[in-house]
This record gives C-alpha cells, structure tokens and sequence, in this order.
C-alpha cells in the first residue's frame, strides 16, 4: 500500500474514533461540544496516530486498541494547536486553511475546547479495555503525562515562548523541539509498541532513536517550507516565522545548511531501523516522506 | 481532632504531595514551573483534599495512596481557577487576596500552568503504585477523567459561560453547579473510596448522595457569602456576582430562601450518611462546616 494511502486510512481511523466518542448523548452545553469537534476534526496530517499505527502493526498490536491511543494523542496535540493559536501565545487567525477556534467560536469557548480534548485523551485510555495486561495501559497513561506535560510539550512551548524575540543557539533550538514536538512523536511510537506483547528492549530503543530524529527532520522541514513553501500550500501565511521572530534552522545554518541537517536526521532514523527485526518498511517509508513533503 | 485542625493537616499534606512533585529536576523553563507552582500553592481551603482524606481513612484506605490522588484533585481544581480566572473568561484578578496566574506572569504562561496542573493531576496517579488492584487505579483515572471533562466540570463551566448575562430556572442553576463544582466533589469522594477494598455499594450510594448534597450547599452558601461576607475575608471583592450579571440562589430564592435551600442540602447529607456503617463523623462535621463557613 502507498504511504498517501495509509495516511488516508489512518485519517479516517481517527475521524472514526472521534466521530463516536461525540455520538454519544454528551449531557452539556452544545457549544463547547461543538467547539471541541471542530478543534480535532482540524484536517490535519494525522502524523502521530500514524506513527502509532505503523509501530503497533508493525509489532503484532490489535488495531481496535491502537485506534483508541492514537486518538487520544491526536487529542493531546489538537488540545496543544488550539492554545498555541490564542491571542495571548502565537496569535494565529488560520490554520491549515481554516478559522483557528478562537475566531470560529471565540476565546473562552477556545481555552475551554483545549482543556477538554486534554481530558478527553486521558478518558479515552482510561475507559478502553486493552488485550495488553493492564501494566502497560497504565504506562501509556504515565507516558503520555509525562510527554504531553511540563517536562515535554508543554515544557516546550514555555521554552518557545520564552525563546520569541532573541537569538537561540543551534543547541537551545534543537532542545525546544525536542521538548515541544519531539516528546509527543515520542509517546505516539512508544504506546503503538505499548499496545504490543513482547517487545524486545532493544527494539524500544531502535523505535525512540528513530522518533527523536523524524521529530527533529518534521521540525527542520517546517522551518524550510516556511522559506520555499507556498500560503495556498501550508494553509497558513508563508514567512510567519520570520514575522514572528521565530528561530528557525535556516537562520542559523543556511537553507543549505538546514536541508542537510535534515537529511542527516532521516539517514540516522532510517540507520536506526535496521536494529529492528520486524518489517520498518512503513516507517522507513514515512522517514523519508518527512523531507520530501512540500506542506 | 477539631475539624479545623483537620483541615490544616490536609492543607499541609497537599503542600508536601506537591512540593516533592517539583522538588524533581524539572528540566524545562523556569516561568512555567514558578507558575504552574505558584497556581497550586494558592492558599485555598483544599476542600476536595479533605473530602479525599475523610473518606479513605474511614474506609481503611493508606495514606500514602491517598496522598496522591488528594494532590492530583487538588491541580484539577486549580488548573480550572487558572483557567476560569483568564481575561476571556471571568476576567479575576485576585484570588484568595492574591494576584491571579495571568497577573502575577501573563496570559500565555497562565494557559500553559493551567495546562500543566490538569496533566500533572494525570502523571502523579498514573505514576503512583497503589496498595489497591491496578483495576481501582484505571477506574480511579478515568472517574477522574470524566469529572473533570465535557460532561463534568468542563461542561458546567461553558453552561455557566452561556448563562452569564440572562435569567435561569433554577433547575438551570441546578444543572451549572453540580457539573461545574458538584461532579469534581463528587470524584473527591469515590477517588478516597477506590483507595479501600471491600467498599459496598451501598456505602458508595450513599457517599454519592452526601457528595452532591453538600456540593450544591457549597455553591448556595457561596452566593449568600457574596452578598452577606466581606472582600476582605473572601479575598475577592463581595458582591461580584451581581456585577458580572451571575445568577444566584439568592436571586432567584431571596437570601432566606437560599439559607433553608442550604441547610435541606446539609440535612440531607447527613441523612445519607446514616446509610454507611462506618464512623461519619467527620464527613458529618464538614457538612455542618459548609452552611457555617463565613469565607
């Protein structure tokens, strides 16, 4: 199957598992259930459910325990893009070609949307009744805390904040999207391997190499589509780093320089695969879709 | 023990949950950490701490399990104050005599404390090893989860949002407060309660109804205290409800009216407390406390 065709499934996993946790009779104000819907079915890449997706089939997982994981995830990133978007942080209007919630709907509705699809994500993996013994869904639970949290997303978001308007180095950049994106493709990989039985430590290893340095290429990607991409494309304004003040790798190494680093981070996670025993087809596969992607 | 005496201890056990939470080396941005900090440590009564406390030791539970799932109460009730308290919001800026989040930082730090305190809730009773079954403590997060959520307190505050500036039924008010405050009371209690085994569902009936009674009393001897208290001893300006056009129980019972409301609540609470074989005691004390409190 081609990698577009799998993302396409995994699309539509997600907007499957979503689409019945709101079927049910939700006794509140329909407002902030809409705002909430809207907030997750947000079109996007659905690039960490993939990674769960692919880990876990990759290491005989049963799919309806990695639809709820990779569900929740994509809650705790939604929950992320819709507060990252407010006024008081990044203060963006548009996202991937649609009205950020907080212009949809408006502030409050948005900082409450937020909240829930984070409460939402812990619910999800709290109430599902996993074929994996119970340890390991009580690790995901930890993992996706401790990787959506202060020490991980969250972390990174403070790091970026504070980070607007001043020159970082090479290595404070590198540090903020481990923190800020890196740690959430972290935990997608690591609880798709988590819906398995009998992973081997090595490959856990492998696997967490592999994502550290897919996050670090996603991120690099990012900041050179930001130069060469197109607004119609990126579904946001092309050059809205350099507005922002954003660090980025092509202000510090050049666009040569950044289109290399990248490079390098795919060829040391694809290095990273062949530690593995099973089939790295599909993520060697989505490795090199990072770089090449053009939104 | 008197009932003050006991809700010191509380206060001071939570302080110490929390205070070996970030003594960790926290390795992120030092704002979102004095802030996240700052939000928790917020000088309030810890009601639902002790409503955690109470029912586990009458029940038998250990106080170190019981340590854990107080503070974690503890960051969802104040991650939701940080939140409610945002300028898009109730626009507060002083709680308990104290500078709210986003004035004593600003907004964006204070949507990331906010953030961080509903995740950490997640982290510190996913980490924990409890003395009960791992089943308790999946139940224990997802009751967790879903009081805190759409359906939950989540949901009554975007009701209550939606009820500002118009007239409501008290059916209506009804509705806002036990989402909004009585669904987070009421997982205070079956939080302490999965701490013991062998608990009889009878005594988790009655426990339900003494939960929703003296939460909904909580919310009438609020208002009353809005109209008959000082700004200095709630440490928030008195009368503020009817300046943000909130509906109360006073207005729509009169202030004697909302007083007999309050003491049926109570009443009733400790109706439902015959039903337990244990020693309510102290649960009957803080039910008295509720309607007697003057902040």
């Amino acid at each position: 199957m081609e990698l577009k065709e799998q993302l396409n499934n995994t699309q539509t996993r997600v907007a499957n598992t979503i689409a019945n946790y709101f079927a049910r009779t939700l006794d509140t104000d329909d407002t902030i259930k809409e705002a909430t819907f809207y907030s997750i079915n947000n079109g996007g890449k659905r690039l960490r459910p993939f990674l769960v997706y692919a880990t876990g089939q990759m290491l005989g997982a049963h799919l309806a325990d990695l639809d709820i994981v990779a569900a929740a995830i994509e809650c705790i990133h939604s929950y992320s893009l819709v507060h990252d978007d407010l006024p008081a942080m990044d203060d963006d209007e548009l996202r991937r070609g649609k009205p950020t919630c907080h212009i949809a709907f408006n502030e409050a509705q948005a900082i409450l949307a937020g909240d829930a699809l984070q409460t939402i994500a812990f619910e999800l993996l709290s109430e599902h009744t996993f074929k994996v013994p119970m340890a390991q869904q009580v690790k995901m639970l930890n993992t996706l805390a401790k990787a959506s949290g202060i020490e991980g997303m969250i972390g990174g978001q403070a790091l970026d904040l504070a980070a607007t308007n001043r020159l970082v180095t090479l290595d404070e950049l590198e540090r903020i999207h481990k923190l800020k994106t890196g740690a959430l493709l972290g935990a997608s990989i690591e609880l798709g391997a988590l819906c398995a039985t009998d992973v081997k430590p090595s490959t856990h290893q492998a696997l967490q190499r592999y994502a550290q340095n897919i996050g670090l290429a996603f991120q690099v990607q990012d900041d050179i589509l930001d130069i060469e991409g197109d607004t119609l494309s990126l579904g946001k304004p092309q050059g809205s780093d350099i507005e922002n003040n954003k660090s980025t790798y092509p202000a510090l190494l050049g666009l040569d320089g950044a289109k290399s680093k990248a490079q390098a981070l795919i060829n040391d996670a694809i290095a990273a695969l062949e530690e593995i025993d099973e089939d790295t087809a599909v993520l060697a596969d989505l490795a090199h879709y990072i770089i090449e992607r053009k939104y």
